[in-house]
């Protein structure tokens, strides 16, 4: 099992990416085999630095370029062939790795996931979810937060097939629950994509549908998905992650609920219905994010996670 | 100038509205009249106790019927004629009354508004705002808030021409400026109603446009008045209020900008784009609120609010 981690993406990158590859080696050293991809006269010292060298685990794949955060996702990936994050998706397609972590351009991850990877066969549209904390201590994924802002039905219908799936095979949650993002309980009450979301919802045989929920129960442990359109998801993340913090400005932190809302605990973001597993990280990602995204993106592959999606999807 | 206070509608009727109204003569004695819709053998003894019965600023209307808190609202206001919400309508239209009040079935006033009192001329949609604390300790104006799941730009627009006129006329800021609740701050960012609304609100000469807002920015203090559609704004909203029950519930309760999310310090939620003043009241009002919700009715009397948006959109 081989695992592409691009080393040049993010806000501390290379050297958070190198402590969090330790961190994760010192914990499972013999799961997998993961490709350091970057810059390798940037890298090397590093990887020496942190006993990671002669690793038997540890492979660097030199990737010259570096795409910057604020260039234009589509046109970098053109542009910069020799980019980590290039060079990651074509290591993933050719199968010479089996996953591909970065927490560098979100956009050309994005780009890279649907043009290099392509979306499962059956799939309309992939989505990117997010971990969200519940109050009674578990933790509910929310999807989709931010690749579709403007959604179908049916799509929707598909966020909360490709949600359960994760639950289940990542999460390891046996029979996950469903919740559609809402503004009331009743069936009747909703916009024109909630009405046509929910009859969907509640006529299909692969998903654990439990109603509506409403933004009161984002945080209610209430179900184990919820499914929304990109556009309401992005706009729930957001207002979770200031909640955080604020809640750490006014001297909360210490609480063991708001602790629970730090990104690192989760990994990345997980891109639901491409080919391949592929997950995005938050730009300030530390060492703990990243082995903890090494470790998520080991569950996707043992899980098998990227077939159970074709079982479903493909006719 | 005579406010019209619906007495039945609350989970706490009418000890609470009788308490908040003592509490608001009290500080505001000859201010204004304020007519006590509903039961009078259950209001007179109340009304007595709180030494409010022979108040010169007090009068009682009798209102035998009661729309309970479940009932259908268009049902509810056509087969009960004498209920507090449906005499409060009739007395607002007649303009024996100049505004109206009710915590009670949130449809009721909601249909009361759009059939009884009506739209604006001109105004194609109205709005319902809520009032959201701020970090820098100002309040924004969030709408609308559930009364339009769906809408289109041009909608947008002239909810941001109401929660401005709201802002300057009521709120006494002088240049209120409206953001756009949005997935990014670039212009070409967000579904396809908000990339139609970006254009629109850049060329409104009406408002002091301030560009697109995000989920995290809801509490930030970065703009007077936040714009979206009902169901965005539903949501949100929600998110805000569990945020303050989370808070209260881990114990941040004492925290000076926690306090702010107590619903009671801004009275209640006022309809935007009607032709007379209504402010529909939380169902859990307590007498402050109720207190803060008279005050707020006089302060869109005063200032002639209503006309204010009659000048704008009247042609």
């Amino acid at each position: 099992m081989n695992i592409g981690l691009d080393m040049m993406g993010g806000d501390f990158a290379p050297i958070e990416a190198v402590k969090g590859l330790a961190l994760y080696l010192k914990e499972f050293p013999n799961n997998c085999s993961v490709f350091c991809v970057g810059q390798k006269e940037a890298l090397l010292p590093l990887l020496e630095q942190y006993g990671l060298k002669d690793h038997p685990a540890v492979q660097t794949v030199d990737a010259p370029q570096v795409i910057g955060y604020n260039e234009h996702p589509t046109k970098a990936l053109k542009e910069k062939p020799h980019s980590s994050i290039s060079i990651g998706f074509h290591l993933l397609t050719t199968g010479e790795i089996d996953a591909f972590i970065s927490a560098g351009n979100t956009g050309a991850m994005l780009v890279g996931s649907m043009y290099s990877v392509k979306a499962v066969e059956g799939v309309q549209r992939p989505a990117i979810a997010t971990f969200v904390p519940q109050l009674n201590g578990s933790t509910s994924l929310l999807l989709d937060v931010g690749l579709n802002s403007d959604c179908k039905p049916e799509q929707l219908n598909q966020f909360a097939i490709l949600g359960s799936l994760y639950s289940k095979h990542v999460l390891n949650i046996e029979r996950p629950s469903v919740g559609l993002m809402n503004v009331g309980e009743e069936k009747e009450k909703g916009n024109n994509l909630a009405l046509g979301t929910f009859p969907l919802l509640e006529n299909n045989q692969l998903i654990r549908f439990a109603g509506n929920i409403e933004g009161r129960d984002v945080f209610a442990g209430k179900v184990d998905v919820m499914v929304c359109d990109g556009f309401t998801g992005n706009i729930i993340l957001k207002m979770a992650e200031s909640f955080y913090e604020i809640a750490c400005k006014r001297g909360f932190s210490n609480d063991a609920y708001i602790q629970n809302f730090h990104y690192e605990t989760y990994g990345g973001t997980p891109v639901l219905g491409v080919n391949k597993p592929v997950i995005i990280a938050h730009g300030i990602s530390n060492d703990v994010a990243f082995k903890n995204m090494i470790h998520q993106a080991e569950k996707m592959i043992v899980s098998n996670f990227c077939e159970k999606i074709k079982d479903v999807f493909v006719k």
